[in-house]
């Protein structure tokens, strides 16, 4: 028998993944040309060449049991220092190593932050739609997710009903911009009134409420919009980061939390986090990959790319009559289902052999997300698809 | 504020990590010839050359979109099929991919395996002394880790006491061998006696107890000793493996759990696994490493290398006078204090520039731990200090 609470965990699992599981059955079956797999999140972009060249050079320089071995469960050092400079001359902070931890992956910072924070029944607040494993990171500590809606059209945060939102239980509050899965960028407008509401709330509750800011698409932007950076407009604000994407690494596991040392109580939540870093099995990052990070701040990926599939599957979708948020940053589609039920609408492009998740996994149903990360080709090639979808819903 | 939990956790926290962090720093000043570290399970042996050779084979020959791409959460599935054929032609036994589960390393692989079985209370019995982060990969699911003694002299596990311990609550007993912290390898009778203790209290209990086999020493040897393969002696046996001591390569964080389809609740067992590891913020183990490992798989590390350390600490406390346990596996010297207060020993000492770990850090005071996978000049030029150590204690 199983822990029941597992039990939850696995009847709720990820519909995402599920969908990636099946899409390469059906890739097996149909041949991988033939099957328009929108469903995860995993860059087609492949990681920058000075990836793999800076691995070459490291383990030619540097001593296998210096890049394979143990070191400060936070990270190395030089690591750190690497990317606290990295991140001083882009936002002009003085951030040093001891505001940074290396994680596994974005998932497994905020995992370590979420553990390092709630109390059982410590509420997390966050805006729908949402990435919906943050069920499960809440979940995980028995703290509870308070879903805020965004605002209907635009997705923006609601700041009025975060203001209702909020209540002496309230420990953290979860932005994630640019978003997954609606693709919008919060403004530096909306950014400003939720940090005026939270000022309030923890003058009102007499404590302090972070914010954990998830930002794994932070460098996923187009038409050169602008991501505020968050801790500049709210201090006790805590930074997660990954380079899933921005260097095509999400097979890797890394990235870090950054843990500015104006936040309240910044000591015991900076050894905690530590902490739980090594405790919950982590450890420590990946040796080689902090290493390689280290050399690659400065690259980029190929957003020319993404943009371009963006724009084709925004204005393909669009032209067909379906109604989609225009992305400003990540690489996902957010589109309204032409019926009410979006997990038979699902079921019907499924049978055209394109791959979507229902809007519900995103606590947000009648929408569904395509994950455009894919070849330009399985783009153009889902088209047609996608228009004998909106033509059998009579949309146009 | 931190969470409640954390606060135990923290005030808790490793002393062979912080003995560790003390190490490099003792070494900056009195230099690192001249500090003795022996606090921290970090192979000194460099990982095979196969290694570094497989990475660059990889990067050479397997597209970066696969090779830092998103795969199952339980890992790629030829690395599975690999690490099965080695397993069942070690063992003769009949596993495929379905009974493993790539992990973050052995830490990652028993948190998702506790996150799996324990409901709040559930109680966890290991033998002492023990690796001392069991009592956070327990209690992170709110499960009661009870100890249960170990034979004075050999340090076999006690299974009359196992006997008394195990009750209506027990839901897995964590089993170490070749041990941390003692070198002692469980023999064939003690495994057998335990399976009977267990089989027998499965059936008074009429519930499943499961075996975690945690083998990161599983390799690691002197003297043609053999280490019995836990789930052919007990049905209900759950492996936890990790290539950090095997292949050198602690930092890295790769290794797997192994769930036998013969296990009771099998199906649900691996299926909760394989979403502890997604939702714990895991996601994944780290992809590059699971595919270098795949090639290594017949890798050796330099056993004789620990085993001349082995005999060289072992034999030279000896003569000194210190009573140790002759270590048949694992690099760790377990050695009884000459004073009833081990942190006292160890103060003293550090006071030589000897750098040791308090057996109250492995739940059993009056013992220290020698972690001896070090250089072997670091074991020679320890002895002098270690004599100076016994003849203030008047010992031999």
């Amino acid at each position: 028998m199983i822990a029941e609470k597992m039990k939850g965990f696995v009847a709720g699992s990820s519909a995402i993944r599920a969908m990636f599981e099946e899409g390469k059955k059906m890739a097996a079956q149909f041949g991988a040309e033939n099957v328009y797999d929108f469903s995860l999140g995993n860059p087609n972009v492949p990681a920058p060449e000075k990836v793999n060249e800076s691995i070459l050079e490291i383990l030619r320089d540097e001593p296998p049991t210096f890049v394979h071995g143990y070191m400060n469960n936070a990270g190395y050092e030089d690591v750190r220092d690497a990317i606290a400079s990295h991140i001083n001359a882009q936002y002009g902070t003085v951030y040093d190593r001891d505001c940074l931890i290396m994680t596994v992956g974005a998932a497994g910072g905020m995992n370590d932050v979420m553990k390092t924070l709630l109390n059982p029944g410590d509420e997390a607040v966050t805006f729908t739609p949402y990435f919906g494993e943050y069920r499960a990171y809440v979940g995980n500590y028995d703290g509870v997710l308070v879903e805020v809606p965004a605002l209907p059209g635009t997705f923006q945060p609601d700041t009025d009903a975060l203001e209702a939102a909020v209540n002496e239980k309230t420990k953290v509050v979860i932005l994630n911009s640019p978003n997954n899965p609606t693709g919008v960028v919060y403004t530096a407008e909306t950014i400003r009134k939720i940090a005026a509401v939270l000022e309030k709330k923890q003058e009102e509750t007499g404590h302090e409420i972070y914010i954990f800011a998830d930002e794994p698409y932070r460098e996923l932007v187009y038409g050169g919009v602008e991501v505020p950076f968050l801790p500049l407009y709210y201090r006790n604000t805590i930074v997660g980061y990954s380079f899933s994407k921005s260097l095509s690494l999400p097979g890797e596991r890394i990235g870090y939390i950054l843990i500015p040392k104006e936040i309240d109580d910044y000591k015991n939540v900076y050894e905690a986090a530590k902490c739980a870093n090594r405790i919950l099995g982590f450890v420590n990052a990946p040796s080689l990959m902090q290493r390689v990070i280290a050399r690659c701040l400065d690259e980029k990926t190929d957003v020319a790319y993404y943009e371009r599939n963006r724009t084709t599957l925004y204005e393909g979708l669009t032209e067909c009559g379906f109604d989609c948020v225009r992305p400003d940053g990540a690489f996902y589609l957010w589109v309204k289902s032409p019926e009410a039920d979006e997990k038979a609408f699902v079921a019907k492009a499924k049978e055209e052999r394109i791959l979507i998740v229902p809007g519900s996994s995103f606590g947000c149903a009648g929408y569904v997300r395509i994950a455009y990360c894919v070849a330009y080709e399985t783009i153009k090639g889902s088209l047609p698809g996608f228009a004998r979808l909106a033509a059998s819903y009579g949309l146009q």
